[in-house]
């Protein structure tokens, strides 16, 4: 019975063994469909023990509300450390706690990006009918044909046909490539003049928070205007620090070179710069990488279908890349189980509800940029957020600030950014007639008392 | 003298013999500069009697001026139609005219494109230090080591090695694609849902204009809200009319099959429809082309530079692509002549001045594609216009309408663009203060009347 129920679903070849095209390849391989996965680099499952730099992603509503749907929350939660909200650094010993919610449990996810990726992958391979290859390089894809060509290490090629040809090959996918060459494929790449570059605050023995030398559940961050320092915890009791720093100018990539970065550290980074002993040998050895986002219009043609960063690459902002991509997954997978004759129409379905949220949370995470390096180390932001929460306490889901629906909801991004403008719209609205009915009111009150 | 002149300049190769190379080897080349031009094509000279479609540009103000600066304005103006307004179609009999201009005399251009083209390319010929070699692709650019490849028909490979490499390969730039590749280069294409289809209006034996069949003195217009046609005159007494039609949906590329286009025409193009005999068979015959904005940043990268559409490929809403370009031109053109020792600050200076203008114009020229398809037929903008023209006369310089600005001004289009902003702001403030003001008199002499 499972052979013909097979036979008769759409073939899936994804290109890309990342967070995205796991997470697809099980949605869909726990439904029976037939699907081969293929990823330029080697199985990282290989060199599991092999360690490596730890990079942490945060995990939300969206995230886990997709891999609960593939069957994987619980595996994910044992991976993750829960940050209830922002501990902003500023001076030596200054440290303020902003809660993300108005609900103190409510929090984001911090979870190692390759732990991760293993756990999907992992969970994908479980599945009988999703086939792995790693070592296979795309080199084009056939919308027309739907095929799609791989060359692995010694030069030999291979092409598959399939229905569905998902690009799930991240922010420079060669299947993006292959699309942009057929005609009217709008496509830009727009990068900050900021770059990043990791650094890490190794596990304490002792103090407060040991194993970790700062507060583990809290996402750090060192506000210094156009510059920024963050920090996420790791379940070795280290933290991961990212640099978001401009290339050129002052408190800069450029200007700050390795035999000065303890002193420029010791005066803008006290409180980390006495965490990390090894601070000279990171700031030489660790490259910078750069910022950018890369969107495209469509991200379909016939057969061929871009999920994840190849359709949206976003900086990293609001935490929301990797669950915007397990979105995209979890969206494309529900339209091909529920119209597996028609393949064609539920990609389109897909890119249709999809588009305007990718663009929508690519704009939304460059903003966050300025209000995580320029705001939150500000007092007028403190009581912004404060009011927020007391708004949202006080009213519920009638008034929800939109961090609260970007990372606590399942609300699609585009409709959450809408809401968030005009519940604003409508609160000075009422402000303004509120204030204007009372001033009303006491000039009535003033005339009749001075008549009397 | 010349010799060592000469030698102390820095070699320059341009990529592309279209509007922008022809004119910046013209400028450099009579100067002194060694210029290698090396183009794709073959050398349109050969093919000069072969005739071939005639496409044409509006040139104005800017274009005038650039080619003033090579010391070819007399010669542009000979194959030059002016044109000092619209002319808008709406229904079968109702032309109405739409000055461009206060100033009854100022007018835009009608000229051939290869006909200025060759002109351009005669021009930089003319120049003994310009060099030409045709049939040649570019094949990549080294911006560090300064050097270009080119490969002929017969797969035959050179490198050039330059202190100036000049992109001036259009929309599809083969010198961009290699600047796409070095790090944090921003780039974007986005095409309009629209696509373009150039048909034809012969010459008119007899009537009011001939040998033309409609005035010459006017771009003309057919406005039908979300699609449009064009027309602009020819030397020959031939009109080239563009389709500006949506590639789906209702009035577009699709619905309207060949064996319905005259009755279509009929309808929406009553007058146009009588003066093309061959409609059909050109509507099946002339392809549809796409119609985009492609931006970068930056420009150049070392001794490499973009200039004209490689830089900023615009759409032709505003006739002003090859306008901008010829700016593009004179402006490198001025920078590396003035300090021929550091061609490399020259080209910066060139980029930082340039490339919000290039911006500028690439939103202006999208912006007018809404005004001429969907407001030209309105009553409302033509009273807007007479309103502008009005002030503009009444009060000078101090109010210039942006079309003015645009078309009749070498001001540079952001600059253009941000004082039509403030001055139509001032003009709304002075109205809404003269309206309170004049409410408030008026209130006051009905309280005086009333307690007397």
């Amino acid at each position: 019975m499972n052979q013909s129920d097979t036979s008769q679903k759409p073939r899936v070849v994804i290109a890309g063994a990342g967070l995205a095209g796991c997470l697809l390849a099980r949605l869909l391989g726990r439904e029976g469909f037939e699907v081969l996965v293929v990823e330029r680099r080697e199985d990282p499952r290989t060199e599991r023990l092999a360690g490596g730099r730890s990079i942490n992603l945060a995990i939300s509503a969206r995230g886990i509300d997709a891999l609960r749907a593939a069957g994987l929350e619980d595996e994910l939660m044992k991976h993750a450390i829960p940050m209830t909200g922002r501990m902003i650094h500023s001076g030596s010993d200054n440290e303020t706690f902003q809660s993300y919610s108005a609900d103190s449990k409510k929090a984001i996810n911090s979870v190692s990006r390759s732990e991760l990726n293993l756990l999907l992958l992992d969970g994908a391979d479980e599945c009988d009918t999703v086939t792995f290859r790693f070592g296979q390089a795309c080199t084009g894809v056939d919308p027309l044909a739907g095929s799609i060509g791989f060359r692995d290490s010694e030069g030999c090629e291979t092409v598959e046909k399939a229905d569905v040809i998902v690009g799930a090959d991240g922010a420079y996918s060669a299947v993006r490539s292959a699309l942009q060459r057929t005609p009217r494929f709008s496509f830009s790449q727009d990068f900050l003049d900021h770059g990043y570059k990791e650094l890490s605050i190794p596990p304490a023995e002792k103090g407060p928070h040991a194993p970790w030398a700062i507060d583990p559940k809290a996402l750090h961050i060192w506000p210094h205007g156009g510059s920024m320092m963050i920090a996420l915890p790791n379940l070795d009791g280290s933290f991961t620090c990212t640099l978001f720093w401009p290339y050129e100018g002052f408190h800069s990539f450029e200007s700050v070179k390795t035999d000065e970065v303890r002193r420029f550290f010791d005066e803008h980074y006290p409180d980390a710069s006495e965490l990390m002993p090894d601070l000279e040998d990171q700031y030489e050895r660790n490259p910078v990488g750069p910022l950018g986002t890369m969107r495209c219009r469509p991200w379909n043609r016939n057969g061929v279908v871009l999920i994840g960063d190849s359709a949206h690459a976003i900086v990293p902002f609001y935490g929301q890349g990797a669950n915007a991509s397990f979105e995209d997954a979890k969206r494309l997978a529900e339209g091909l189980i529920a119209d597996p004759d028609n393949p064609i129409d539920a990609i389109e379905s897909y890119y249709v509800d999809r588009v305007d949220h990718g663009n929508a949370i690519a704009d939304l995470a460059l903003a966050n940029f300025i209000e995580m390096r320029d705001h939150t180390g500000k007092t007028w932001f403190k009581w912004k957020k404060r009011l927020e929460h007391a708004l949202h306490t006080t009213l519920g889901d009638r008034f929800l600030p939109l961090y609260e629906m970007v990372s606590f909801s399942t609300i699609p991004y585009d409709d959450a950014r809408k809401r968030a403008r005009w519940q604003w719209r409508l609160l000075l609205s009422f402000t303004g007639f509120g204030l204007i009915t009372t001033s009303f009111i006491m000039l009535i009150v003033f005339i009749m008392l001075q008549e009397r």
